[in-house]
């Protein structure tokens, strides 16, 4: 069967483009080599047509799909499982830029283009796409739709679903769903651009995206500020955006642990305040049409305001763009700084923003009380209630030996608080296999009963991108 | 089985809330008094329990149901069928505030609350939530939700969909789905929020949404331009997306056509440049956490930037609120203004903002071409691509018998031209019954095979509002 099936695969997309022996790691393993399966073998389509061909290929001989991008994503969902059984469909080879249509404010480009190569096209037109994350320089456009990415700039600009006016999918029947129009307003029917967007290769194969660009920022301004407790870096965030509007670009958040971590383990970066690491610190960012002259005098404004509240202690004004990376390199290598002392338990967490400070208290105690000693280092997009809540061991502990022995007791701890809390166990990075298990136990009941149910009717085969939960409802009665 | 049925009805929401004789106008006509069905009842629930509970009962009996928010839909979307076996489910009594939340940005609040209600509750919160249409008065937030809706501030601040965080809705299943935390983060699986948005009714009943809410702004600038033609405009919303950025939050459009409908049949009103109509008249408000006069001097650079480059020949600054109110008063008045000379054949179409000028030059032609001397009106939310695109009949025409007439064929002219330059036959309005031929004949199939199979999924039994695409479907092999 297999060779029938590589042959069949060989007539779409070309010899060159079946990968079926040697080392497929690269396709088979994450970046971080954290997971790795084995494939079948790795399909590399060019156009929407052959990833149609390729899929009712699939379907005709039972072999389900793994579609992938640049296979940076954080929660094993774009490798292959262990069976050898599941095709890799790599989009790589589907990078061309469309079309950049300035008067629509829009770009449409294909789902294997890096996003960094997809933001520098757009500025060599003259225009900003926003999404920005760490991985940009090899995750695809593909994968930051199918798992929703987020990033440094969702403040002002969203998700990578709110930057999505449309979409070319291909289904699991092989069909194309062609609506790349790049509409702001169309109410012809259900939202199936949202459905597929963040539903991770489970529903179909992204193959195209319409995507909103915005004009140039005229200014930027960057500070970093010194903030005594969480209450009053949220304080700070509400003064902010009534002094910012949708300038208010960045607003994120580190506690003095994290930055400890910096300030011992990567001595090259200057960290602000270094000799008397605040409880938190705060980097807001903002950005606009004005000129910089008037848009630094706004962002003094509104720090002179939060200092006579008593909401800030302390501030520096960065005072060139050089300035402001060394800000934003502080923030940004904080994990690496942390993996200096050994791995730790990490979590993706959102709340909203009121919950907080209940959150930061609770976790704090209920972790501090079962595991004495525990170290928190919490940072993240405060002003989307987005925390990367990392949990290490006491000092001196054997970093392993600790993840081994707690590290599901820890994200059980934490997700507990946040479920109390109204939160989500995965604010940007998705469910892919990793968090199979919280999906079950967190989400709404009836949320999951829908979700199987949308999944059974578009993929009633189950070949896209199969995942425990789907296997699990297969069982139901 | 009626009376058990109401019976049933009867021990859930209470006597006086299942309402089975007497008038029930009210809920069997939509508000324009253009379509009328017949109701089995009408129940008035107070909670979600109380719908869910509600629908369990529909199911048993096999009665479907029309879910009911203010009755002001445009499509026929939300009035029962005429076979008098519909149950109507009004939401009015669901109308609490249930939270304002200041830190998190954010309002928690039943569908059955009047749109101007929760304005006014936010308002008095100090914080503004910025949906606003015409039927502001009566329409209801879950009727908003379900429609998608859109008005006058979707520029800044996007449609409804982009206002919602999250759902409680009772599915078809009488289950309810609790997602009310308002994450501004959140992957943990499928967008059933979405799903819902815009679904008008026929996959669940939305009782409650937790939606976003902003600072007021400090201060709004209002103006209005003359244009010599719709490129012209368009480079004009070029040029104030570059000047203004997100304090852009009004951009429409008005021909000529329109205007002097406005200038003869309401001369109360003022309307700038009445001597003399341009082709294009635009009205462009700014508002944001500037004071005032930053905000105008922004406006006038970017005006007299436009004069220069001769995208606009003329223009007037609103001097006070009151000159802005009325310069709104006139754009908003058109549709009014042209019923004085009769009925006409209006549109609610979108369009890549790219593909306007050869719509309205390819429109025009064909038009005039199959009709002579037609009237065609065009205005709309320009920003956003959206034109209420209306055509009357020849001067001196009777019109109900140009609409008897040409009434059809109008639409398919107008549709065939939006449909072949990527645009939307519903921009805002939805699809209802009105427009589910369009949906049949426009929509991509691959759509309309996964819409299908969404609603038979999460809906098998065709209990929620059952539309003719959806019959259609079930005649499928």
């Amino acid at each position: 069967m297999d060779d029938t099936f590589l042959d069949r695969l060989r007539s779409i997309v070309g010899e060159a483009n079946v990968l079926a022996s040697g080392d497929l790691s690269a396709y088979e393993q994450d970046w971080r080599g954290w997971w790795t399966g084995k494939a079948l073998a790795v399909a590399r389509p060019r156009t929407s047509q052959e990833v149609a061909d390729v899929v009712k290929v699939c379907v005709a001989a039972g072999v389900s799909i793994v579609p992938q991008g640049g296979n940076t994503g954080l929660v094993e969902g774009g490798v292959p499982d262990a069976s050898g059984r599941q095709l890799v469909v790599q989009m790589g080879r589907m990078q061309a830029v469309r079309q950049i249509d300035e008067a629509n404010m829009t770009v449409t480009v294909e789902a294997g283009c890096v996003l960094a190569s997809l933001q520098q096209q757009v500025r060599d037109a003259g225009l900003l796409f926003p999404l920005s994350l760490g991985a940009e320089g090899s995750c695809m456009v593909g994968g930051n739709l199918a798992t929703n990415a987020g990033g440094t700039q969702v403040l002002r600009y969203g998700n990578a679903r709110d930057l999505c006016l449309g979409l070319e999918v291909v289904t699991p029947a092989g069909d194309v769903l062609h609506s790349l129009s790049g509409l702001r307003k169309d109410n012809s029917g259900y939202d199936l651009r949202d459905l597929f967007v963040g539903s991770e290769g489970t529903l179909g194969i992204i193959t195209a995206a319409t995507l909103k660009v915005f004009p140039l920022p005229a200014s930027t301004v960057t500070c970093w500020a010194a903030a005594r407790g969480i209450e009053e870096a949220i304080g700070l965030l509400g003064l902010a955006r009534q002094h910012l509007g949708a300038s208010l670009t960045g607003f994120e958040f580190m506690d003095e642990t994290g930055l400890d971590f910096v300030v011992r383990n990567m001595p090259m970066l200057r960290v602000p305040f270094a000799d008397s690491l605040p409880p938190y610190s705060i980097l807001i960012e903002t950005s606009g049409p004005e000129p910089e002259p008037q848009a630094r005098a706004v962002m003094e404004a509104l720090l002179e305001s939060a200092l006579q509240q008593d909401l800030i202690t302390d501030v520096v004004l960065a005072e060139s763009g050089e300035q402001a990376r060394q800000l934003w390199d502080v923030r940004e290598n904080i994990p690496l700084a942390q993996v200096a002392d050994g791995p730790n338990v990490k979590h993706d967490i959102s709340l909203p923003i009121s919950a907080i400070p209940a959150f930061v208290a609770r976790s704090q105690e209920t972790l501090s009380l079962s595991i004495p000693g525990v170290r928190i280092v919490n940072f993240g997009h405060l002003g989307d209630g987005n925390l990367h809540y990392n949990v290490q061991g006491p000092e001196g502990c054997k970093p392993q030996e600790f993840m081994a022995r707690h590290g599901e007791q820890v994200t059980k701890l934490v997700y507990q608080e946040v479920a109390a809390l109204g939160g989500s166990f995965s604010a940007e990075h998705g469910v892919g296999r990793v968090k199979a298990d919280a999906l079950a136990a967190y989400k709404c009941p009836t949320a999951l009963r829908l979700m199987r149910a949308i999944k059974a009717a578009i993929d009633p085969l189950n070949v896209m991108n199969p995942r425990p939960y789907d296997e699990a409802a297969a069982l139901k009665p």
